[in-house]
């Protein structure tokens, strides 16, 4: 399969990339790789699909949200989470589903975050939960056989000394069986899915 | 109680305010009632706060989204979802928390499209996710004792006509008994729920 996986030089993005490596991978990211695009911007998203042609998957492990407690949180630091976790992934899907394959697939991200709430997390649980309820409604009506899932990573173990003390009581898991659920997403044939790795 | 009702004109909206009438409601909407406001607008919210002081209670039946099917649902048809019924709903916390009593309230809408897709519900269920995650996230760091739950309202027999046919095999319940939810928010003593009316 030819699979498009944007966030591919993240720390989930390496392991989806390594989990998906013998299929033909094009690695998009805010720096280059194969192909850059910035999510926040629907013109950038349109230039890739444009230059990357069709596909039979998408991947996106990219998206990031405002940590910030929640009498800290201003419509302005909710924003990036807003634009980026939120919309970033959707409209990856708005604008790319005439660029998928029939019977294709996207696989987006969500996080535990959503269902095991956090401080200062609650940026993030909003753009996670509009991402899995967008995915179990779209998954009805996608057209050509395209499926959609999302993939639900807990903290990962890579990430552990950086953002550990976010993640109080957290038990995290390995980014490679994180990818494991981005390659069942691709691999199977399950549709508005969200696949929790917790 | 003093109880801001924003939307209360809605057909949700004024069956609240009934099932409230014992309490010192103030009616906010578009269009005037005690108090008009905006909810895509972080400014007509933060007028509106400034308006009337502090509630014990603050309510919110009102946000829209646009119904499109997936391949019809554009980056921009998707917006009305992200401004007005979730990040409407979203400000009226971030802006109104220091508006808020001790101890007191806040009362969002989801929506059963979340839960149980129809078609062209993408957008509505997008913004539906975001708020019940954003609530469940938000409720454990809510400052000062306050509260916060959203309420999800199945299809209601008063919209049934105009409705009905985009929620097929469904069994709409009366505003009056989705009203109760809201009761139950705020005169009760839980947080961090969706109290789904199906």
């Amino acid at each position: 399969m030819r699979i498009l996986v944007v966030g591919a030089a993240g720390t989930i993005g390496s392991e989806i990339c390594n989990a998906l490596e013998h299929h033909d991978l094009i690695r998009a990211g805010r720096n280059g790789l194969d192909v850059s695009v910035d999510n926040t911007s629907e013109q950038s998203i349109k230039e890739m699909y444009e230059k990357i042609g069709k596909v039979d998957a998408v991947i996106n492990a990219a998206g990031g949200a405002n940590f910030a407690s929640i009498t800290e949180l201003t419509p302005a630091l909710n924003e990036r989470g807003i634009l980026s976790k939120l919309k970033g992934q959707i409209n990856l899907v708005l604008l790319g589903h005439n660029y998928v394959n029939d019977g294709g697939s996207f696989t987006l991200t969500t996080g535990v975050m959503m269902d095991d709430p956090i401080r200062m997390g609650a940026s993030a649980a909003m753009a996670n939960g509009g991402v899995k309820a967008f995915v179990k409604a779209a998954a009805i009506e996608m057209p050509r056989g395209i499926r959609i899932n999302s993939v639900s990573p807990n903290i990962v173990q890579e990430s552990w000394d950086r953002l550990g003390s976010y993640f109080v009581g957290f038990t995290p898991v390995p980014a490679s069986r994180v990818a494991l659920a981005y390659k069942k997403s691709v691999e199977g044939a399950q549709t508005g899915q969200n696949y929790e790795v917790y």
